[in-house]
Formats: structure tokens, sequence, C-alpha cells
């Protein structure tokens, strides 16, 4: 979806409104940070259950120098070696309903950390959509009352 | 984003509410009948440039039989056949400036009209992103609470 576009269309975001490339680079961070990790916590229960905050600005220090195609290749690495690690659980029902705790909502299962997996990235496709086709607001003339994307 | 998924997150649409394998037929009825026969409109300046009204629904009577795998295919190759289309076209400015009439807004130009296909593309892919999300409302447990897709 962003491999091969002009900068014009991924870069320039604030931490207020985010780019393709920060958002890729937020991915990045979460699969480093955030989902497998916390998994591992959920299913070591140990004495400490209570997942370490995410840092969802983390990427601007982060990306620094990195141009969107690497981003897109580390996240492709990250992503993949996140999914192994999760296929070798070969996780059971039962594991599913273990627990955490989140940092703010408290107790967390196993099966709802996955699902918020999926959830996020749909999350951040759609924020990607909104961002582009923001940028043919008004290029795309009359169109503009069929699009609902550029309401 | 579609290859390789279950039936439960790509099917059970209904007209008013579209399921990713909808939207895929809907793309490319839009390929056949929309995009680039509505450019040679333009392009060719005739006396008629009226655009034939473009059918919103057609994939629920066209699509009937296919798999989304099949359909998939059918819409890389459209696709394909599409921006080789546009490519050899060498459009210039003032091309892009040229009109054609839509039933219901008038006059839109070239421009206008290629803007609107990406932006087309856009919000159908957002738009996969929110149905898909959605099965995942109860799913994420209090997660829901910061993912604003399943508003």
């Amino acid at each position: 979806m962003l491999t091969g576009l002009s900068e014009d269309w991924t870069t320039g975001g604030t931490q207020d409104n985010w780019a393709p490339y920060d958002i890729v680079g937020h991915l990045i961070h979460g699969e480093l940070t955030d989902w497998i990790p916390r998994a591992r916590i959920i299913l070591e229960q140990g004495e400490n259950r209570t997942f370490v905050p995410f840092d969802r600005l983390a990427q601007f220090e982060l990306s620094k120098g990195k141009s969107l195609s690497e981003l897109l290749d580390d996240f492709e690495v990250n992503r993949d070696e996140s999914l192994d690690t999760l296929r070798s659980w070969n996780l059971t029902e039962e594991q599913l309903t273990l627990k955490g705790i989140h940092p703010e909502f408290g107790d967390v299962s196993l099966s709802e950390l996955i699902a918020s997996w999926v959830a996020h990235d749909l999350t951040h496709i759609r924020q990607i959509t909104q961002v582009m086709a923001k940028k043919y607001t008004d290029a795309v003339g009359p169109w503009r009352e069929y699009l609902s994307i550029l309401e």
C-alpha cells in the first residue's frame, strides 16, 4: 500500500497528525515492545503481571534517519518474528483466558490482547487511508460529495 | 490485506452493509465500467460527453459464484490493464483539464476523475478495515476504549 509512493504521500506528519511514515514506525515499536512482550508477561504468570506502558510517540525518535522503505522492511521482519513466536506457542483455549494487568484497564486476557493487536493494525491502516485521501480533498472536485472519507 | 483470510472475515455482506467480498467486486466493476471508460469519454471530446451512470451495486449480481480469491485475481488483472492504459496515454497538463459531464455533478475534469479514482480506492480500503475491525468489537475487551475504529 505504501511501497514506492513519493514522500509527498507518506511524510510530513507531526505528533498530533501522523503521516504514514510515523504510523509504520509506531507499528514497529508495537512489535518490539507491546504485543508479544505483553503476551509473554501473561503466559509466564509471574509475580508482576503489569505491562510496561507503551510509548505511542516513540517512533518520532526511533525512526530518525530511516527511509520509509527501510521502515517497511524492518516492520516486515519484526512482524514475521512476532507471528513465528505466536505460532510456536500453539496457544490453548485455556491459555487464552490467562490474564495480565494493563496499566490503565487492569485485568485483560491474552485473547483480548491478541484481538486488540488485530484491531490496532486495522485502525492504523484506516488512518493511513484517511491521511492520504485528505491530500486530494480539493483535487477530486465535485466528487467530494460522494467520498465520505474526505469529511 | 485480504488474501488467505477465512470467509468469516470476508463474506456475509448485504447491499446496505458490504463485506470485503462485495467491496472487491465493486472495485472490479469500477475498473471495467467507470474510471477508464469515463476518461476515454473525456479524452475523445465527442458530441456526447455524459458518462454512463455507474451501478454501485452491480457486484451483487456479477460476483455470483466466484470466490474472493478469484475476485482478487480478476481485480489485479483489471487494475493492471487500467494502469497500462493510463500510462500509455502520457497525459499532458492540458489534457488533464479537459472536461466530461457527470450525470449528477455536471462538468468534471479529467484530473478530478483521476484524483477521485485514487480517493475512491482509499475510501474502500478504509471501509474494509472498519467492517473487519467491527467483528472484534467484543473480543478486544477494555481496549475498545482506545480503538476509535470500533466506535
